[in-house]
């Protein structure tokens, strides 16, 4: 099968909402009125992104599914991607599932395959996701980095840690009841963007991003960009891997060198979480749990910012913890 | 030196006229009033589509061009890009001087790099670029590969077959003299995106393709999406070659299997030109004319489009010659 056979069969579909799709030198697309676009390219290597074993239904989802992220990280809605994909060899079954997975999170998010490249070389995923924005009396409802306040609550979105404990599985560092394994797994294989969230907390949030390299990393980002500090309760953070609630103790193997507090350190630093950080005034709080219940995610309350600059960490009773944890580099 | 410094040192640059650049989780645009984007992408991989040898600024700004040309065979003004860039390792040098090839590209179209990803692996370029296209009275002005009419002449920009030649040097299946090969290795390396002759040509050309695959196999796709038919006068498009002007004759080395009609077969069937391919009515042929010389860029008249399916060559006399041309495909 060549090149245009196989896009054709496996990701060319009728035009929805694009003027134009699949097919020729560009893609066209024209935003609403009023409406600015939003845009996040990411790319997945096999080894380093996901393992040479994952369904490739997954990895369709999963490639789709962080850029989807970024997307809501923004408050965008999803409209379209470009899906630029190198393979070592045409598998028809391995594409047939792939672009199944891809598809079905496309379908589910009304964000159309308008356009992409598809060559032979080592198995590598490159999408970029177009989104959209309402622009009100001039001014963006996009939800960025820099606008966290001092006195801002910090939130995040869902569970976190849960992908770490699949990936330390994997690993051979540690061993958990099977179950565990497979509820980890797939958080680690098909995270949910937490798009619906996002969209809920357009003019409400002061400052949001998206759990990718690890909690603090991430919020790491706010801080700069906002010139502000913040405290952060630990222990209310490894209260949300969601493992927990289903084995007590995981059983480091003989010889790894698993962190003592491992929960702690994998909700704070484990990266793959693809959860919303963010921030909103204390007199919002009823507006963000609105958010949250419309869009049937969970929000937890995590810490607080403030003018301190920095990132303090405190357990239950409010005794700072040090910081030891450091977020994920491609290069470091 | 980590991710975030990596992409803060050579790939940010001040905001031009994006909402937001580089930085958050997304870039915003806001296209004009009245304007459609047109989008594409293209991977570009070591050792498939440039060789490892090849000089990181050329490499550069050829990782742009060939998005651009894209753009140009739509009509579409380049507005912005993102790049996702896999890097076996961080080299300060190289990284220097691939953002200095690429930005200065960007620079000359006022295209904006507004976003992307950086991460280790097999080196590996994917950009998608974002330009416009005005939308008058409901009806886009991008030019498409199906709007073809027989009775339609058939026109290509500039040069044809140098980029294939510069790769037959390095094969080693013929040798030129010295300059012929660095003015054709210039067209192989530093192609040069045709974005203002497709500018001009908007509400000229019935359709228009960019010619990356090889004169011939990119004509098919216009032709099957356009219903169409054409004849090619094949010792025109041979004609094109520039070295040609610079030698009378390469050397095949011995023991190669150059073509005997290998100018010709360069010409239609070459690859990695990025030339325009377009189609417009011979009542058009003064504006035809007007678009070439306002843009600065060459066009030559190469073929007619006839309502009979199937593609014919040619030679000067119009006697039919076979056409044994395949076109390049990554998987074939």
């Amino acid at each position: 099968m060549g090149e245009f056979d196989l896009i054709a069969r496996y990701f060319q579909r009728p035009v929805q909402r694009a003027a134009l799709g699949v097919g020729d030198d560009c893609a066209l697309l024209q935003p609403g009125p009023g409406m600015q676009l939003a845009i996040s390219s990411d790319m997945l290597l096999e080894g380093r992104h996901f393992l040479s074993t994952v369904d490739p239904r997954k990895l369709g989802h999963k490639a789709l599914a962080v850029n989807l992220s970024d997307l809501a990280a923004c408050g965008a809605k999803p409209l379209a991607f470009t899906l630029a994909l190198a393979l070592p060899r045409v598998d028809e079954n391995w594409l047939a599932e792939f672009a199944e997975g891809l598809l079905a999170l496309a379908n589910a998010h009304g964000c159309e395959l308008i356009g992409g490249d598809t060559t032979q070389g080592p198995l590598n995923i490159c999408i970029t996701v177009l989104g959209e924005v309402p622009v009100v009396d001039g001014r963006s409802l996009a939800l960025l980095r820099n606008g966290a306040c001092a006195g801002d609550d910090l939130y995040v979105s869902g569970t976190l840690g849960d992908a770490r404990l699949a990936l330390e599985v994997f690993r051979g560092t540690v061993s958990v009841p099977a179950p565990v394994f497979e509820a980890a797994r797939a958080r680690m294989e098909q995270p949910t963007p937490r798009v619906a969230l996002g969209l809920a907390l357009r003019g409400i949030a002061t400052a949001a991003i998206d759990v990718s390299d690890g909690l603090l990393g991430d919020l790491g980002h706010i801080l700069q960009q906002s010139g502000v500090g913040a405290t952060v309760e630990a222990d209310l953070a490894a209260s949300l891997v969601a493992a927990r609630a289903l084995c007590a103790a995981t059983t480091p193997r003989p010889g790894s060198e698993i962190a003592q507090n491992h929960w702690r350190s994998w909700a704070l630093a484990g990266g793959d979480d693809y959860e919303l950080l963010f921030t909103a005034p204390p007199a919002a709080r009823a507006r963000v749990a609105n958010a949250a219940s419309s869009s049937q995610t969970a929000v937890t309350r995590i810490g607080q910012i403030e003018q301190q600059s920095g990132l303090r960490l405190v357990d239950s009773e409010g005794r700072e913890l040090p910081n030891k944890y450091s977020s994920f580099d491609h290069f470091a």
